[in-house]
């Protein structure tokens, strides 16, 4: 237990500024690394890497991304979105780990992160944004609409999912893709990547099981129980 | 590429309605699972099972929790958050996975997922919610505000955090945690969960290091290639 540290919000304003983004952001832990696909006013791809893609609803199915703040830089990937009204979401593999990594460089306007970073263009009918032909799970969305966060300017973007694309083999009984299969990576903060492993799917348990729930409840916490007086 | 399956939107209507929900909320990818500990006005604690925290910004630290419609079942979780002013985000970690799973059984407003699911309470300076003690990473936050998409009635709840509570060897020299150390568990939909094994941490690549982001990028690319040309 004296590992444990505990640090205050004074505590945090002290730290180095990098460091202190890098510790926040990375805090609400591992998240789904994916790639955004855009087309620009003069024809341009676009390959944006994101982390914040959140899980807003299923019917209709929405997907929220937000970005920073509009008054930092010219924001491609919103101007994009919102100039055509679509925009894809690529999830990144280990296979394209690197050169994923490699879209955040500030590439000029009439770059292609495609060419760049040697990813390769897919179009489905009816959306108008480039999918990744290499990443294994891919959604096309229509932008619905995007407001500012009032507290830091940054922008939540909604789009509804029109077309999926996915490897047929990765799909669970249960409807849930198996990200372990795709090989899907997760990223915490901005810089780290990380590798799932699947550990199981858990049912969910109703008021009716409760004596399920009671004894694996018990049957884990003995374990622990048993871990730690190991240890000691 | 024939395993790879494509589905429109009129598809996806015609799924069954609970394979639908899976399928659209895993296609979002990995998300970090998360205990929200909070007290109810009867002084009772509770804890829920949540994947949707995301990162707001680092300076003031944001964060943002969707919860289902309010029209739906009393929420606990938002209740108390609004209420009491506090809540406590408690990353899952393998130790304590089938007892946070668990915490999703709907006990009623008088029973403490802490006791019924063998959890610990802790409590730190100024944050009247309780923080799980098994857990290896947590902060504790003060709300916000809270306001619904419009689209389909889902909470946005925004929260600062005020202090966190981690294990000093999880932390990395960039200031971002290790969760393949700190056995932090991802979750897709609402039923898979996933260890996390980290690959690396990746620089930023700036202007000036063109030539080496085409390197990489390049050796990326040559390696896929030859291990699909192995394959053929």
């Amino acid at each position: 237990m004296s590992e444990i540290a505990i640090k205050t919000v004074d505590d945090l304003k002290n730290l180095d500024r990098f460091y202190r983004a890098n510790f926040i952001n990375s805090m609400v832990g591992s998240k789904q690394a994916s790639l955004i696909g855009t087309v620009g006013k003069n024809s341009c791809t676009n390959l944006s890497l994101f982390s914040s893609t959140t899980h807003l609803g299923s019917n209709p199915p929405l997907i929220a991304l937000f970005s920073r703040p509009a008054t930092k830089e010219p924001k491609q990937t919103l101007n994009n979105i919102i100039s055509t009204g679509f925009f894809t979401i690529n999830h990144v593999n280990e296979g394209i780990l690197v050169r994923s990594h490699s879209c955040s460089f500030k590439f000029l306007d009439h770059e292609s992160e495609f060419d760049s970073c040697a990813l390769t263009e897919e179009y489905h009918d009816g959306i108008t944004a480039p999918f990744v032909k290499e990443s294994f799970v891919s959604m096309g969305l229509e932008y619905r609409r995007h407001f500012p966060i009032e507290e830091n300017g940054v922008i939540m973007i909604i789009g509804e999912v029109k077309l999926v694309r996915y490897n047929k083999q990765y799909i669970q009984s249960n409807g849930e893709l198996n990200f372990e299969r795709s090989k899907s990576i997760a990223v915490a903060g901005n810089n780290t990547y990380y590798g799932l492993n699947k550990i199981k799917t858990l049912d969910y348990i109703d008021r009716s099981q409760k004596k399920i729930l009671t004894k694996s409840v018990q049957d884990e916490s003995n374990k622990t129980s048993k871990e730690i007086s190991k240890e000691v």
